[in-house]
């Protein structure tokens, strides 16, 4: 855990609120996918819940995503698809996966509860049809409900884990986030819990270290919001401010596709700050690229400045994200050949073609005999399906024949798609730890707000997985608060 | 035009209302794309808009969708990515590609305005990206700005209009809906417009044959609001009303994927049937289908129960839907050989594969002899890829050689996703018109609760397309309505 950084936002002192504009027991600070669960949470266990969005419309990033949640242990979905799946397996998995650096007790809790979750997510509101689509990484173009969606499927996670599809893909077609949140924002709706566009909230109010309220932004003018339980802080991440980005995560500069909305500016994670938080993980970025469909191309293979593989090029493109910006300067290529070859789901095309591996090292500026050198020890193995040292699966070894092509896949030449993964420490019932790691009592969090599942790697679906469960549990633990 | 449908909802008089809750100049009624840009419209004309949404949260079907806005003539975005455009090019597609049946004077009208209408978009928070992404026919996978849509560059339409790709994605990754509405209700929301959701409209209030106001839910209990210039209905179409669907156009019942809100009960629809309005085009659907990407399947060919072509292949994949379900009775097959064969975006898959074509007329219950006769008349003309009879472009047409593989693209057997396309007769202006074609005093309409630009056909696109333009129109012609 880090300590503050300096853009904290210092809470204003309850005896310096001139007056209260609405007592609420639980404020609910942000209506994407984890505000959404959490109010519905409060509402039902009793309390009386205000939502405020900053946006006029809720929905938030979670709205604009496919809409992917990662659900396992054994869903219905999962055993009508006819794939076993156990809570150890989906932990082992996602704590490899997600890792390193993750939150093993947020891991075991996820995971022990996730069929739990499923069900809640159904009754209040999100079918999920019991169909597997085969192409992974992605929602399916049709409202099919499950798919292999963190490289479960590929080395070095099967070694690690039984592999099983635990992508849960809303029973709409294609991106299903903004079909999700209808659904979770009527399920809001069908609760007592009120909700109020417009509201962007710029300060906690504090009395003597308990957060008690806030500060919300309306119609331009600052009104104060008592909360008699707790504040829950859902307010997206920091993908949208540069400055913190520049501070925690610089290489998402680099990406031409920042994912998130002009609200991702880290506000709930600076207010919390200033309330004496603890964040984690914020040098963690989501990197998206899209290698496939179809995921035949990953019978090509991909070379770094040095002509030489680093990965298997079947893992999880998240994960190939990650490792092309992160850890290979964002210079990277993709070498096939006509066999291999194939238009993927971005239109990629061969920046350079060849007769020979010579000819692509100056072409492109490997050093010389590199390539060559890759191409003959892939090739050596290749023809027995065979790939030792970097275990691609056996069904996308093929050996490369020139002519060959070269797709540029560095960050300047094809499509990076980025967010923030850091945030507020929290507990596993959604209280926001100080740098102590000690309750701050009357703050909550979850959603992008917050350090969540995903530490230094990532999965698809985790985030709307994550933040639906862990913001149902901030809500509840909020609405069941003892005050002060 | 046809006589209102006994399905009509009856408006109120005046004399029976008791009193106004509230009165505003222009009421609109739904916040997807057609009612966020007619309140912005509205509100900009200097009337005080108030915009009622049934649902708790604004968007509509527009949020879930896949974003693209047909739009041309010469766009920036055209123009930057090397296509050459004109409105009349734009008006001969649109009016073969969208009928038979179209509003000439509503395409014509479209067409001339579409650079404008760009260039509002644009100012109004809505941006794009210009660059071309190869795959046609739906959304790119990456926030690339401009795809071909419609078929404009496969036959009919390459010798009717000169072909240049017509669908604007905006700016954000993959499906932006979502995006695309975030900004719009943005947009409402920098002007002086008022909104309120959870408020769903019921009956329209009349006096002496003139549009005066509504009744609204808020709460569970019936309000009145009084429109001193007018009430624009944009509350989506009637896919979720069964009753209508099957009055209407009972086909799409047969579809396994209704794209919609269950709002789109057809409530406006029928709210102004109540008020004399006349209805077009209630038979007419969408149909989409998702055979590509890749494009390249469309190498191989699509057979009836008779074994017989009806189409080319490398028609727009909503063209061929129409076909499929209101021609060919769903029951259609496509063929291909291992050289042509790919796992299609919908990971579609042969359901049969034999050696000859004899064989499959067996296994699939096709003709005697009928799948060979259509496979021997392919392949003569295919040797020199030429397609006489369909006219299927020349890259796309090979000869196709045992084995076979057969995938079943019947509609009990594959994903059809559609929507009502029929609505409410409208003039250019977007005031809503009676069974003689006169403008109903103080109702104006846009978006799926009305007839649009496409009729009998359809192009991706269309609908946000004409829902964002035709809804400005019903906003600024409502609100410099002078009251009767």
């Amino acid at each position: 855990m880090r300590e503050p950084a300096r853009s904290m936002q210092e809470p204003l002192e309850r005896s310096d609120v001139p007056r209260w504009l609405v007592e609420t027991d639980v404020a609910v600070v942000g209506l994407g996918c984890a505000g959404a669960c959490a109010a519905v949470e409060a509402a039902e266990a009793g309390a009386e819940t205000l939502v405020l969005e900053a946006a006029p419309m809720g929905g938030g990033t979670s709205a604009m995503s496919g809409g992917l949640i990662y659900l396992g242990g054994g869903t219905p979905v999962q055993q009508q698809c006819g794939f076993s799946d156990t809570p150890e397996e989906m932990a082992r998995f996602l704590s490899a996966a997600c890792g390193p650096g993750v939150d093993e007790a947020k891991v075991q809790l996820y995971c022990e509860s996730s069929v739990d979750h499923f069900h809640w997510l159904v009754e209040h509101g999100v079918p999920f049809e019991a169909r597997f689509h085969p192409e992974p990484n992605r929602e399916p173009p049709d409202d099919s409900g499950l798919v292999f969606s963190g490289g479960e499927d590929s080395w070095p996670f099967t070694e690690i884990a039984i592999p099983a599809p635990r992508g849960h893909h809303p029973k709409f077609p294609d991106a299903a986030g903004g079909f999700l949140m209808q659904r979770l924002i009527a399920a809001v709706d069908a609760t007592p819990a009120r909700l109020r566009t417009d509201a962007a909230v710029d300060r906690l109010v504090v009395d003597d270290g308990e957060v008690v309220g806030l500060e919300v932004l309306l119609d331009g003018e600052g009104h104060y919001v008592r909360a008699r339980k707790g504040v829950v802080l859902t307010a997206g991440g920091f993908m949208f401010n540069e400055g913190m980005v520049a501070e925690n995560c610089p290489a998402a500069l680099r990406c031409n596709v920042p994912l998130g909305t002009r609200w991702d500016d880290g506000r709930a994670i600076r207010m919390a700050q200033g309330a004496g938080a603890a964040v984690m993980g914020m040098d963690h970025l989501e990197v998206g690229i899209p290698l496939t469909p179809p995921r035949r191309v990953v019978r090509g293979i991909i070379v770094n400045t040095r002509g030489e593989r680093f990965i298997n090029e079947d893992a999880y493109s998240g994960r190939l994200g990650q490792e092309f910006l992160l850890r290979q300067g964002g210079k990277v290529y993709f070498v096939h050949d006509d066999d291999t070859f194939e238009v993927n789901i971005a239109g990629y095309k061969p920046r350079w073609v060849a007769d020979s591996a010579a000819d692509l090292e100056a072409d492109i500026g490997l050093p010389t005999g590199s390539l060559q050198q890759t191409l003959d020890r892939y090739n050596e193995h290749a023809v027995r399906g065979d790939d030792p040292e970097f275990h691609k699966a056996a069904q996308w070894v093929t050996p490369l024949q020139p002519p060959y092509g070269v797709v540029d896949l560095g960050v300047d030449n094809s499509y990076y798609a980025t967010f923030t993964l850091g945030g507020l420490a929290t507990s596993t019932e959604g209280a926001v730890l100080d740098t102590s790691g000690r309750a701050i009592p009357g703050l909550f969090a979850a959603g992008r707000s917050t350090a969540g599942i995903a530490a230094a790697g990532y999965v698809s679906g985790i985030s709307l997985g994550d933040s639906t469960f862990f913001g149902r549990r901030a809500g509840r633990c909020a609405a069941t608060h003892a005050t002060g």
